[in-house]
This record gives C-alpha cells, sequence and structure tokens, in this order.
C-alpha cells in the first residue's frame, strides 16, 4: 500500500517537525469528553502547541478558556481572539506592565503568584493604572515546585494584600508535577485527588475569611486523564495531551499510537562494524530531553519508525550531537537491523513532545484532508 | 560600584540570552594566535553564534574560511560574503541541489561523506549538473561518530568514485568528538595527535594512489587549545570556543571567567523551608544539556550570579521545567543562602553554549563600546 503521505514527506527538508491532525483531533477530544464527564471545564495549555493553528482545534470555541507559559503565546492567543488566558509562571513586578497592555486589548488575562511580596506588586501595580488585575494564587499540592500549602496562614495575608490594593482575587491553582513521576490510573488518580483537596481546602478557607474565590483550577496531562471524582473544582488544565510523547506513553496516559508529533529524519551514514546508522537529527531537532531515562523503559531520544510512522522493533535514537543522531537496536534485541541506505527517511517519536516542538519553527502537517495536505503551522517562540 | 550594564540590563525582558562581547573578542584572538603559532589556517565553526555579527568578529577576514552545520547557515554567511565554507554533517542526496544553489552565488561550499553510496550520489549530482563539488571525506580518529578509518580500504575506492564521477576530492577531516570526555591539556593534545596522525594517514594514502588531497582539517575546541604539533595538518577547526561554557571549564579548556553567554533571569518565588529560589528561566531558556552532569564537578542546569555576572558561592540552578528554575546551594555548601527577593536579576552560565543559545532569537550584547550599548545581534535557525 502506497501511504498518502509519501508525497509530501519526499519533498521535504530534513530535519523537521512533522504533525498528525487525526491524532491531534483524537486526543483533544478524548480529555474535551472527560472534562463533560467530571463535570468541569477544560483550560487547555497552549504552551505544547505555540501554533494558531493548533490552537484553533484545542479549543473548543473561540470564548474557551486557555493558559499560557509566556506573555508572548498571550499576546498571540489574545490576537487571535482568546478572551480569557492564564499566565501560569509566577509573575515578576517587571512583567506587569505588559500584563495591563495585554488586557487593555480587551483579553481577561490573569496572573499567578504564591508571595505577599508579588501580591503587594501587583496591589500596587493595580492602584498605579487604576485597574483590576485578576489573580490566582497558587496552592504546594505535592511538594512539586510552587505554591503555599492550602493550610497555611500565608493564603490569607496573600488574600488580603490583593484585595485591599484593589487586585481581584480570581481563584486558586494547583499543579500536580509530581505525577509524571508515578504510572498508571491509580497512582495519578491520587495525584488527582491531591490537587482536589489542596485547591477546594484553600478555596474554602478563603470564602471563610470572606473572599469570593470564583474558580478551583487543576490539572496535568497524567492527573487530568485519571481524576475519578473533582467536587469542588471547577477548571481543568493540561497541555501535552493534545500530542502525547513517549514519556506520557512510559506512565500508560496514552499509547504509542496516540502520539501526533514525529521528527522526520534522513539516514546520512552507517558504522556497520558497530551496528550504528546515522541521520541528520541531533539535539537540534530532537532537544536534549530524556524524560523517559528513569522510566520502566529508557527509549533514548526517541523510538524509530519508517516515514510512514511504522516502528521498527527495537530501534532507538541513542545518542545526538548538535546535528547527528545514532541510531542502534536494543542490546537485548533478537531482531536484525534493518537495511536503511543513505537517503532512507526515517520517523523519531520524541521523549517530550513539548521540547521538541520547541527546536522547530512550525508542523508540517500529515492532515486527514488531503485537499489540505502539506499545510505548514508556524510557531511562536521567545518570552 | 555601579556596574555600566546594570541600566540595560533593567530594562531587558526575562529569560533572555546575555553576550559578552569583550570576552568575545579574548576568545577569538586566544585561538586565532595558536592557529598563527602552530602554522595552520583557522576555521571557525559558525554554528555555536548563528549570527552575522557573532562571525564578523570570528572569522578574521571576509575570504576566511568557515565551518558550518546547517545549510541554513550556509546561506546566511554565503549572503554575508563568507565565501569558503564546509557543510560539516554527511551529505543526504536530497540537499545536494541546494548545495548548487548555493555554489551558484559564488560561495565555494564543500560537503562531507564517509561512504561509496555517497560519493556515487554526489557524482551523479556532479554530472547532471555539469559541474563539480568539493568533498571531504571523513575520518574516524576516535571511535566518536562517522567517518572511515584511515588505513580503510575504501578510502580509495570512495576517492575513485568521486573523481571519476566529476567531483572534487577536497581533502580529509576529522573531528575528535571524544576530546570533551576527558580532562587537561595533556589528554586533549593526545586527542589532537589522533586528529593529526589519522587525517594526515589518510591523505598520504589518497596522495599514494594519485589523488589531489590540498586540505587536511582537524579540530574540535579541546584539541584545537592543547594542540603541540599540527605537521601535516592545514587548517584547524573549533566553534564553541567563541563562547565557552561550564563543559569547556570542566574540562580545563577556560575558566569561568573566559564564559561570554549568559542567561539572564528574575526571581519569580521561594520555597524557603527547603532553601528553593524560584526564577522564570527554565529549559525553554536554558536548553536540557546536562553535559556537566559526569564531569568532576556538576554544575547543575548552570551557575549563578548576580546582574553583574558575579557568581555565588556554591549557587546552582539544580531543576529546570519548562519555564521555572529552582535555585539551590550545593549540599555541601557552608555558604548560607543569599537574601534574594522577588523581581531580583540573576545571571546563568550556562553548560553548553551551542545548546543554550539555540534556545534564544539573539544576543542582547554588553558591549565594552558603550556607544553601541544595547545591540541586539539576531540568531539565525531552522535547516
Amino acid at each position: 500500500m502506497v501511504n498518502e503521505h509519501s508525497n509530501l514527506i519526499s519533498t521535504l527538508e530534513t530535519p523537521c517537525l512533522l504533525l498528525e491532525e487525526a491524532k491531534l483531533q483524537q486526543n483533544v477530544l478524548r480529555l474535551r469528553q472527560r472534562a463533560q464527564s467530571l463535570g468541569v471545564q477544560l483550560r487547555p495549555h497552549l504552551k505544547t502547541g505555540k501554533s494558531v493553528e493548533v490552537a484553533s482545534r484545542v479549543l473548543e470555541q473561540p470564548g474557551a478558556k486557555a493558559a499560557v507559559s509566556t506573555l508572548s503565546e498571550a499576546e498571540l492567543f489574545a490576537k487571535m481572539g482568546v478572551r480569557n488566558i492564564l499566565y501560569t509562571v509566577g509573575i515578576s513586578p517587571q512583567k506587569l506592565d505588559r500584563v495591563l497592555a495585554i488586557r487593555s486589548t480587551g483579553c481577561d488575562l490573569s496572573v499567578l503568584l504564591d508571595s505577599i511580596a508579588q501580591a503587594e506588586a501587583v496591589a500596587a501595580k493595580c492602584r498605579e493604572a487604576g485597574q483590576s488585575i485578576p489573580v490566582f494564587i497558587e496552592i504546594d499540592s505535592d511538594g512539586h515546585r510552587g505554591g503555599v500549602p492550602s493550610d497555611s496562614p500565608e493564603l490569607n495575608l496573600i488574600a488580603e494584600a490583593l484585595v485591599t490594593g484593589g487586585a481581584e482575587l480570581r481563584g486558586v491553582l494547583t499543579h500536580a508535577g509530581e505525577s509524571y513521576g508515578v504510572s498508571g490510573t491509580t497512582a495519578h488518580a491520587e495525584f488527582a485527588e491531591l490537587e482536589r483537596r489542596a485547591t477546594v481546602e484553600a478555596a474554602q478557607a478563603l470564602r471563610a475569611a470572606g473572599h469570593a474565590c470564583p474558580v478551583v483550577s487543576v490539572g496535568s496531562t497524567p492527573t487530568a486523564h485519571a481524576a475519578q471524582d473533582l467536587t469542588g473544582v471547577t477548571e481543568l488544565r493540561a497541555g501535552v495531551y493534545t500530542f502525547f510523547d513517549l514519556v506520557m506513553a512510559g506512565i500508560g496516559v496514552c499509547s504509542l499510537d496516540d502520539i501526533a508529533l514525529s521528527v522526520l529524519t534522513t539516514v546520512i551514514g552507517h558504522q556497520r562494524d558497530k551496528g550504528w546508522i546515522l541521520v541528520d537529527a541531533g539535539w537540534m531537532a530532537m532537544s536534549r530531553d530524556r524524560g523517559t531515562a528513569n522510566q520502566a523503559v529508557d527509549q533514548g531520544f526517541g523510538l524509530v519508525g519508517d516515514e510512514d510512522g511504522k516502528l521498527f522493533p527495537d530501534l532507538v535514537l541513542t545518542a545526538v550531537s548538535q546535528e547527528h543522531g545514532t541510531i542502534v537496536r536494543r542490546p537485548s534485541s533478537a531482531q536484525s537491523l534493518p537495511d536503511l541506505p543513505v537517503g532512507t527517511r526515517l520517523r523519531i517519536l520524541p521523549n517530550h513532545a513539548c521540547a521538541t516542538a520547541a527546536q522547530h519553527d512550525g508542523y508540517h502537517v500529515l492532515s486527514s484532508n488531503l485537499a489540505i495536505h502539506g499545510q505548514f503551522w508556524p510557531r511562536t517562540s521567545g518570552w
């Protein structure tokens, strides 16, 4: 069978990034249906795609909520018409003028913080500008990174500093980053319950002190796909679920076949005595992410398939330099090394979709609609 | 003392990339003088800087030789006026039309290969186009990646396929990638001698078979700074020496003070109980390169200095996610954690300059000439 994508692939310069639109749509639909059945709104994190075309497929309607990891993403998606955006990195005082500029375009951009010092800086900016900035307080549910504990007395002090200063307390937020380190639905559901309990407790404490705290926001791709009960939660965030990757497959959140993103590469040499196949995808094309290194199965820098995406058994991208990759058989393999002459096109599934996609200017789309086959969707970059 | 750069730094959005021009110039001068005293030409690798402004400081004159890692770099530097460029990644047949297009602009672009299959593809393209393409044969001097052994019978077969097919055998080339794994001038000098011996032997074998082989090209940053005798070699390649980094400092090629590149970041939070300082430089700003992980001193994702670049003793960027970094004291440290409130600017020295620079659109230049202070030098990207 001649693959419908072969003609496109033969015209592309390598290395480059391929995105299978049908898999993207299937991944998006899966979490959308989960959120509906759990009775919460979805706030997709657009940091994985960083693309207007991806965002238009991820957001259910233009009025949908979104999360971003940089203000340059916020600027892009606000211009696209997204009207409710949460900037999910703790705010520094220097970034507040840009936040106000984005808000002045009609986008309801909110910020995140976890300290009285930040709350006072936001409040001071609100007074200076004569307008309110909506704020989420970050709650630490699993000791992963930032956030205040849900039972901390600081919680009400932060809220107080915000509200008396003229800012708006929009809600509380947590992200169970530690959920990436465990495998299976049961383990992920436990982290989902940690997220739920921490944010609901924090919201209750704030409401008991007289604060409105309308939004209770939780999520990570593993917990979003495993949560059993989100009572008290109002919205669910996730990002990498749109593309999925080997890290997510390794902890059981998706199958290898769900991964929508791959890097197209070309064979440029061999060291036959060593069983090495050299390709033109190095860390510049793959990123240096080794997210599967501590998983049950280490996938090196990626799994190797043919140009149609069919994986070769036990073939792994094991080493990378800037523009070179080395493909080998797993030492344990009983398979023989396939014959892949110089010039052969291969596709590499990435460890971490966010990191690999960030190495590229955009996506060559393998569309299920052949009429629009061969589209290029640009990515934004920078901060 | 008020630092002359403070005013610039206070205006920059973070994270962003800083380049100290005086250190760049000092690093460039150091290797230029070495090459002169060794009696070889320098062919700087422009893959580290990927910038016209950096290249104009690295190349001694516009007619100088350069090496590149992508054809998009070759296009940029050919347009800038560089007239002798070597594309140092093994050529795939699909890239030859672009090679010819660049050559047609008047740039003497040469390609690299290490197999008869590639030689036949280049020869076929030469016949098809009615013009010669200059070719380097890659020699394997240390088992690191590609190349044929200097005593391989394949060497003359490749040369034969090239020359009878109408291509030009320009020379032989090697790169001792394994030199990055050892420390100190003595060890690096041994790899330099491996490079020299392998390429000179290969050139002699080719010449004995009647082939012209005018260029004998060796180099890596560690071997270039340690070579004692380059008899028979005609040119020396190196790239990361322009900026240097923690990996190069860790194996004794430079001092920490020679590192010209850093990432400017802002403190966005604390977890005081854990001794964590959170900053807005994650892997998107630093890359995921962990090149010092297996060195004598593991520098995490980078060493931390104040906004003037003065390093804090024992302060390390220990963990990164997409847009978050976590700074800690080394566990062994007797130092107390400095007080760095939210909003404080810090500078992080990178493990690997090529990888960190590739995460950014360009360089904010800390110039020794205050009249041109605050320049931005854009980088090229993609392939």
